[in-house]
């Protein structure tokens, strides 16, 4: 591949907005862009934000080379005055974001661009592709762990991933949303997410029998042997000749720790029946690891119904968030500058709900101080302070008389500056931390929010001077 | 991103498998592996296979670095034996694939591996991920291409894209499967795919009236002005306002060439009412374009109520394939060699589709030639050839009652060799000529096949002599 930085990764319609504001002399008007989602996948109460950090990768490599200058050349609709101005691109602007494993909801912004107009419409697309991409895959292995309800959840899906990112980031994604490891080794040494996996079906194949697979198996790895016993009949030969294998090589050793995994089938049947056979062998401490596509429902049935499962690898339905593959978050303009001063647009829309909330703004979520617990979030208009010594009012944006006065709580402001007149000004955290952060933050959300069946729906609100302007702006019909 | 090859991308128990090989001095016994699949997505006749190119590039480039072997010894379960022996590691062996663009079945090896165990062993990662995801694409622009009727269809969807090469190869994969163009700038650059684009709605934003954006546009890009009218209000505001700009910028420039963009709303009733404004301002040559969201469903239903469109951009559900985003691929053992003997291997299982096809194989196209029809594809062992000059009998492999006797046709080897003692044999057809080779292939299936609802299911057969070695494996328990 001969793809050097992901410049060139953008719309065409970035190029020919661009170099229409270089040709109408608009490229240095200030505009704020917002990325915001508008439905949770699944049907879910929450989602989880993430890809933050190849946004600022992104954002620092930006740069057109000789290369892509003569490309955008040939297409013959780019004034030259343009092209060399690209010469010299970079991002020179501010961006605010909110932390990678946030819980996140619909209508806030969960990234914010301040930027000379060329520079804050060019860097949409790939802003979009980064969060969209893993804030979808964390949101579903948070799922899929939650109904885990416990049991280690390992990212098995590469093979079935939607392209080479869609794998390795995948699976950075799938560990802060919750998993505990993964099967792509390449993200273990870049992302140090833990790489993980033992035999396929051709290991067992590649001997005369299973039981000699599973013999060659348990000594070359005696520390590690989780034998797959699917590959001729799990119960009269695959789990049988697995115990056979552990007495004979792991037992004088004096190893108890192994394992058996189980690929295809009724796994709940198979489980149980496999569990009863290791125990009456004496291999109680046997881990049974699945991976028959499960996903939240499937793991949630199986456990349901006593599937004796210590763990599981899940594939395509994890890596491709296969029940909902798209996380439709988007990049909309929400102010401009005019001499200095910041004026609020908004879009209008057939469809009442790609209306957007226009202005520069803050967005604060409001936890209860007696119990730690997130109450709601408030989008508020940049220049305003919510004051946590005196009651703060919120209320509903569409049922305005709903109304709800919040006292002793603390107001967290959700998105950090990242980016400042062009420089990164933002530590990025290590995937274990994003991780642990992700976890703690998910506790504050009410078990209301995070079941799976019509959860409450979080409180996303507008303060009072927000509200005033957007309805100002719509009765003016947008302008 | 400091990754400079994809030869990690590999799920980590390609590597314990290759390390217990390499310790039990089994990596030298040759291999054969089939990559097949079992179902086509979306209920669908055919598939289409793409990702191939991408497959040679990994191959070719195949190398450990010394970065990566550090990597690798501090797991702490390689062998230094083993790691001594990636640092020359190469593919040596044989592979045998389809054609991109060739219209696929289930069941039938499209990709075939002959190699050292290690080898084609470790390779199964990353060919099931690049022909998952671009087969899975392909397949998808084809239904929508299909759905469009004639109607040029532009892939969008970078932003909703799984990763970067979801969207750059995705931009590839929609192109093979019939798509005109793409937004993704760089899949133009790198692989030759028209990109094409205008605005977004903060364009329109950007400045104090719609009317003042339009005519801006008109005046930057007079020969390719099509105006996104759903910022404010489609038919009051937007359509008005384009009919203003045109006659003002392009009509005194002597062009009617000019278009309008949908984006939001009701496609069906806004495009007609749209369409009867356009023309009683005489611009009948004005192209509507929509890209709300379409798929085949979508696309079928707006065009079957009269919906005027001209063409389509189709984002999320085509670059995720987002009805079934999965394309399940596997790769499986199929043979071993034995002192210069080929032994056939199978895989059962407890779920019947998932036994495999034994042995190495070779796959004929059965055309008819009177019509050049496609009537059936035949799986044969290797050393079997069709005689062209013969009637050839087929029968169905579970109904084996069922048979049906073929004279007067042309058998067609699909598998074509690709690399011969690990050198690439095969020319890499362009881009373009793959896109045409996938239309004039599509051509020879039966409308039936093609039809989105219960397609027939289109044979795919085995020989005799295949389907007595495969019967005789299942009676013996797979060994």
């Amino acid at each position: 591949m001969n793809i050097v930085n992901n410049t060139l990764l953008c719309d065409f319609y970035e190029l020919t907005m661009a170099n229409g504001y270089f040709e109408l002399g608009k490229g240095d008007e200030i505009a704020y862009f917002d990325v915001f989602f508008r439905k949770v996948p699944d049907g879910g109460g929450f989602a989880i934000a993430a890809g933050l950090e190849q946004v600022i990768e992104y954002i620092k490599e930006l740069n057109f080379t000789e290369d892509d200058i003569a490309f955008l050349r040939g297409k013959g609709i780019f004034s030259e005055g343009f092209l060399e101005y690209l010469k010299g691109f970079r991002f020179t602007g501010d961006i605010y974001a909110v932390p990678e494993g946030t819980p996140i909801f619909p209508g806030e912004p969960i990234l914010t661009v301040r930027a000379p107009s060329i520079e804050a419409q060019f860097i949409e697309t790939f802003i979009l592709l980064a969060l969209n991409h893993q804030s979808l895959i964390a949101t579903k292995a948070n799922r899929v762990v939650r109904a885990s309800a416990g049991r280690a959840v390992a990212e098995f899906g590469s093979r079935r991933a939607q392209g080479a990112d869609g794998a390795i980031l995948g699976a950075r994604a799938a560990y802060i949303g919750g998993c505990a490891a993964t099967a792509c080794t390449v993200s273990d040494k870049v992302y140090g997410i833990p790489a993980t996996g033992t035999m396929a079906h051709s290991w067992v194949q590649m001997f005369d029998s299973e039981y000699e697979a599973f013999v060659a198996y348990c000594k070359t790895y005696p520390n590690n042997a989780t034998l797959l016993v699917d590959t001729y009949d799990v119960l009269r030969s695959g789990v049988p000749n697995a115990i056979r294998a552990f007495r004979e090589v792991l037992v004088p050793m004096g190893i108890r720790k192994c394992g058996i995994r189980l690929d295809s089938g009724d796994i709940t049947y198979l489980t149980k029946k496999a569990r009863k056979m290791l125990d009456e062998a004496g291999f109680t401490d046997c881990k049974i690891v699945v991976s028959n596509s499960p996903d939240e429902t499937i793991t949630r049935a199986t456990i349901l119904q006593g599937a004796k499962v210590a763990s599981s690898g899940v594939g395509e339905r994890l890596i491709t968030a296969k029940s909902d593959p798209v996380f439709g978050g988007v990049y909309k303009l929400v102010a401009v500058e005019k001499d200095g001063k910041i004026l609020p647009k908004i879009k209008i829309s057939e469809n009442p709900e790609k209306i957007t909330n226009p202005h520069f703004k803050k967005v604060y979520r409001i936890f209860d101080k007696d119990n730690g617990m997130a109450t709601a979030d408030l989008m508020t208009v940049y220049d305003e302070v919510v004051d946590e010594s005196k009651p703060l009012e919120l209320f509903d944006p569409q049922q305005t008389w709903k109304r709800k006065v919040c006292e002793n709580f603390v107001a967290r402001e959700l998105l950090v500056p990242i980016f400042k007149n062009g420089e990164c000004v933002y530590r990025s955290p290590s995937v274990d931390e994003i991780k642990a952060y992700c976890k703690e933050q998910i506790m504050t959300l009410w078990d209301e929010v995070k079941r799976f069946e019509n959860p409450h729906s979080y409180y996303v609100d507008l303060s009072e001077k927000l509200w005033n302007i957007k309805h100002e702006l719509l009765e003016k019909g947008g302008h």
